[in-house]
């Protein structure tokens, strides 16, 4: 993958896009190699069309008490071998990540948005 | 719905997002009111998180032999009182419009791109 993506490093192909109903239900994976979830669904700005958030869910029983951590999209790095995304992520910094309940859609507005994004320690860029 | 935008244009608020699989599925109308069909999905930038099309699809019987019309994101606005999207398109417009079967997914490279947005009159940004 890494050598696909650079022969098309500077011009956009196919391989550099994704369907957004193939991100979702799409696996998570960290460097260990440990399986994190799924992500259910991702936040998009409606005006400039930039992903925000990747909500990544586990947990629960059927759908049932399921919470979704919401991803920088800048965590996400597809892997084509394991056919989903991993992320640097050790499971225990989920612990006391941000998350809301499945059937809940927080208030994605700046605050949150800051806090997310410092949680995970990059930088909020809007 | 103009003057609540309006009122969150300094800052990103709930209002600005929209979740990934609330966009799929949407209704979109013209500005004369006419329904053109539903987004089916869109695609996304895999690095950058940009949506770069969302694809129109109408026509066929229970999904077979309808067509995928590639529209560049930044033609959707998003109407609360429709519960839709309302672009600027003519039907006629839509006659010789850029389009694939549901089944296949072309090629979505550059060359791809500015082929969509010479089409519809606009710019491509990348």
């Amino acid at each position: 993958m890494t050598d696909i993506a650079a022969t098309h490093s500077a011009a956009s192909s196919s391989s550099d896009l994704i369907a957004s109903d193939r991100v979702e239900g799409t696996a998570v994976y960290n460097r260990q190699g440990e399986k994190l979830g799924r992500i259910s669904h991702f936040m998009v700005d409606k005006r400039s069309g930039q992903a925000r958030y990747a909500a990544l869910s586990f947990g629960g029983f059927l759908g049932m008490g399921q919470e979704h951590y919401p991803l920088p999209w800048s965590m996400l790095d597809y892997d084509v071998e394991k056919g989903g995304y991993v992320v640097e992520l050790d499971k225990a910094v989920l612990e006391n990540a941000p998350r809301h309940a499945a059937d809940q859609r927080p208030d994605f507005d700046e605050r949150y948005g800051r806090n997310v994004y410092q949680y995970y320690g990059l930088i909020y860029p809007w």
